[in-house]
């Protein structure tokens, strides 16, 4: 970070933090020169950046003001699913959501793709015209079953700095964190089973659950620090559960990273119970803080939980390139990985593996965790600028994703549709529900390129929502407007 | 072919007929130049190359002689397995075979690889080169459910010629045939139901049941006609079952066509008992003859055939990108492809697309099938030669895969564990077998480069064999060496 981006984030704590009030005017840019002992320019730079973020706005002769804004929206209270187990619906929502893919020009705002326009990417380029140029057979050969050895390795070392001890015999790379999570829920499962989920949850891993006949049952999920640990317990106490599947850092979509003395307590719960644990690190390595995150896995001891992660969100998930850690679970979790797919494209797996030798992936990360931050400030800005007031936003430690929850009787499901007149997809939040809950909620990516066009469409987004708010409170009239009267608009 | 390597065909042709006898003296260089109306040196080169795969000596001043040699093997009789569904075992054995592919210097007999060697596949690496240099970002990014569009328009294409009218709309690119093959039958089967297999059939399709908790029902097989129909028919009549699994065009590990007839009525009678039919043609373009055989997806009129295919034995197994076209399942196939992997590793896609817009495909594929067709001409003199009398061998239409059936009680898994000390792995009979039958098999891939190394590998295999097969007549010793004998050598 620079010395001026350093200071707006500072400047922009403290207006978080209230110490500077909403239309107070801020410190001259010669004082704060004097306090920080940095330059008249790098002060400007700074205020300039909070300029651009709508948290300040300059008076001619006057100096920098506070901008008159609405208050931090809350978050998201903890959630209450209904507490049993049930069949996993919701397979045309997202089939819904992924076929938008397809479509040209739609800014893909409810997606979690990664943003790919970095240079730091630009040496995995390089490791795949470098293979092209070697022309070694045994890339277009079958690769083993358990994926590149020095991959594994690799991966095992990456593994350190989340707390774990692994070898690459403890890996098996799988295509992408998908089948690593599809997998992963085989081997600990039979059809007819209960795994127990946090509410929201990601719709991969659900729609994993449903593909193979197994129960969801939906626990309370806290914003901050994750999945309801007592509402766990009851539903241990109730049903055979047979694993539970956590996003434990910068969950999808919340955001949060759950805290260490909670992930011990989970897997304490766990043992005590004999379920597996099914953990998906996929975004933890984007954790705002460095050093980042440990996982649950740093903390087993008697191999039950299966960690599954990608380059998928740190690097492009277009590679495919995927590992599980199956812990005690791996001859399952081998025979799986053979059924489902053999074994793993070979070349993307060398071509990552060259990346990480070479040096390429901290640098990469510590960029994209940046970028990844700094998108989050302007884009939560942006949303307490042009949305409503009376809705909750989450607060992400990491990763690219942020939920907005909306007062019920709100239908984001409508909201989307509405929205895909004007180009722009949303995530519906009943995707993240087993049973379709959360229709009042969305999930929108700031890891896309922030520009004009970006802020364009949250505000689209932000009147679309306040219109439909204002629909809900004043008559009967549904919760988004009806899309034909939108064609006619 | 070249006219010299035509004429050899002939010659051999004749030979294996019968028209020229073993020991009996062949027509002069001179008359036979005289009678095709080729060059003296044509037929020269021709001879050159029947005398270098053993089938005829030279004698000083007298000319050739048809090499005096044993009887061609007959070929392997309609198996008889148990008609009974059974849970699939051989989940370790499949296992072993697997890991030997890590061994270094290990001969890989028993693999399923093609022939990565030959100058046709060059332009791929072309290909990939291109990627690297154009940066394209969509190339890092998720591809859609489907697959890349233009390789799905590609793929209808090819179809044709195997009697297919398909769409892109009616493909689903997978990670291999292996995908495709697990989420057809994952799409056609509940656990618990009960699927039909060739036997013996392919071990990846049966290891697919196992993980899935369906049981196989094996129908007795014939080497020249594939699947017996009669025996269907009965298994239909006495159990509830849901598909059918058949690879009837180059057969693995058999080596059959079907004749068309029988893969219509094979259709009508899935058709009568409301099955599915899991085409696997994986091998299909490597027929020998030209234009291939027609799939039975080609006879399909009310969708039930789930054609499963991939460029992994035509092109390149790493690049893991294959397809299904599966008919009127195709929302189920979409589910389970989106649960399994999410989507396809996005760069194989875009080379092999790129690689058959160029029209390097069709190339390729000629000179593939010439070299297999005449690997394996040269390989089963060797099996003759140097395999023992009282064997029966496959005689494959296409591919480059043989099956050898020794008498009982040989036990192929301790051949194997023997040849292994001399660097040499081959595909066990049990394997391909849901209950552990055709122990006394095993199967052999021509497919790899023919050289030295390949003859004197194949020379120690038919010398233990040998040894194996006397062991067993003259006492009750096992049917291959214990190992421990074997260290001690």
């Amino acid at each position: 970070m620079t010395r001026y981006e350093h200071l707006a984030t500072l400047l922009a704590q403290r207006i978080e933090q209230g110490l500077y009030r909403s239309g107070e005017r801020l410190p001259s840019v010669r004082s704060l020169s004097a306090e920080h002992g940095v330059s008249i320019s790098t002060v400007q730079q700074a205020y300039h950046l909070l300029e651009e973020k709508q948290m300040i706005t300059p008076q001619s002769r006057s100096g920098y003001f506070v901008a008159s804004r609405k208050a931090t929206p809350p978050m998201p209270a903890l959630t209450r699913p209904a507490q049993r187990p049930v069949e996993v619906t919701q397979w045309d929502a997202v089939l819904e959501l992924i076929n938008s893919r397809l479509e040209k020009d739609v800014l893909q705002l409810g997606s979690g793709m990664p943003d790919l326009t970095q240079p730091t990417i630009k040496p995995l380029w390089k490791a795949f015209s470098r293979q092209a140029q070697k022309q070694e057979m045994a890339l277009l050969n079958y690769d083993n079953l358990y994926g590149v050895l020095e991959l594994r390795q690799q991966v095992a070392r990456l593994a350190i700095d989340s707390g774990c001890q692994l070898t690459a015999d403890d890996i098996v790379i799988t295509t992408g964190c998908h089948e690593a999570l599809s997998v992963a829920v085989r081997a600990v499962c039979e059809p007819g089973d209960i795994i127990a989920v946090e509410s929201p949850s990601f719709h991969g891993i659900m729609q994993t659950l449903r593909g193979f006949g197994i129960r969801a049952i939906e626990i309370p999920t806290d914003a901050v620090t994750g999945i309801s640990l007592e509402a766990l317990e009851l539903a241990f106490d109730q049903w055979p559960i047979k694993a539970v599947v956590v996003v434990p850092n910068c969950n999808n979509p919340l955001g949060f990273i759950m805290p260490e003395p909670r992930k011990r307590a989970l897997l304490t719960l766990a043992q005590r119970f004999d379920a597996a644990v099914i953990e998906d690190d996929v975004y933890g390595e984007l954790a705002w803080d460095y050093p980042r995150p440990p996982t649950i896995k740093a903390l087993d001891l008697d191999g039950r939980v299966l960690l599954c992660s990608s380059f998928s969100k740190t690097l492009a998930p277009g590679l495919r390139v995927g590992w599980v850690a199956p812990g005690r679970y791996r001859d399952r979790v081998l025979h799986m990985k053979y059924i489902v797919t053999g074994s793993t494209a070979t070349q993307p797996q060398h071509a990552v593996s060259e990346f990480i030798r070479q040096g390429h992936y901290q640098p990469h990360l510590r960029r994209m965790r940046q970028i990844y931050h700094r998108n989050y400030e302007t884009f939560s800005c942006w949303v307490r600028h042009y949305f409503p007031c009376g809705i909750c936003v989450s607060r992400p430690q990491g990763g690219f994703l942020m939920w907005i929850e909306l007062p019920e009787p709100f239908d984001a499901v409508r909201l989307n549709r509405e929205l895909r007149e004007s180009k722009i997809q949303i995530a519906v939040g009943s995707l993240f529900s087993a049973s379709g809950k959360y229709r009042n909620c969305l999930r929108l990516n700031y890891g896309l390129p922030i520009n004009d066009q970006t802020e364009q469409a949250l505000a689209k987004v932000g009147a679309a929502v306040e219109r439909a708010m204002r629909a809900c409170q004043h008559d009967d009239l549904p919760a988004a407007l009806p899309s034909d009267l939108l064609v006619a608009k």
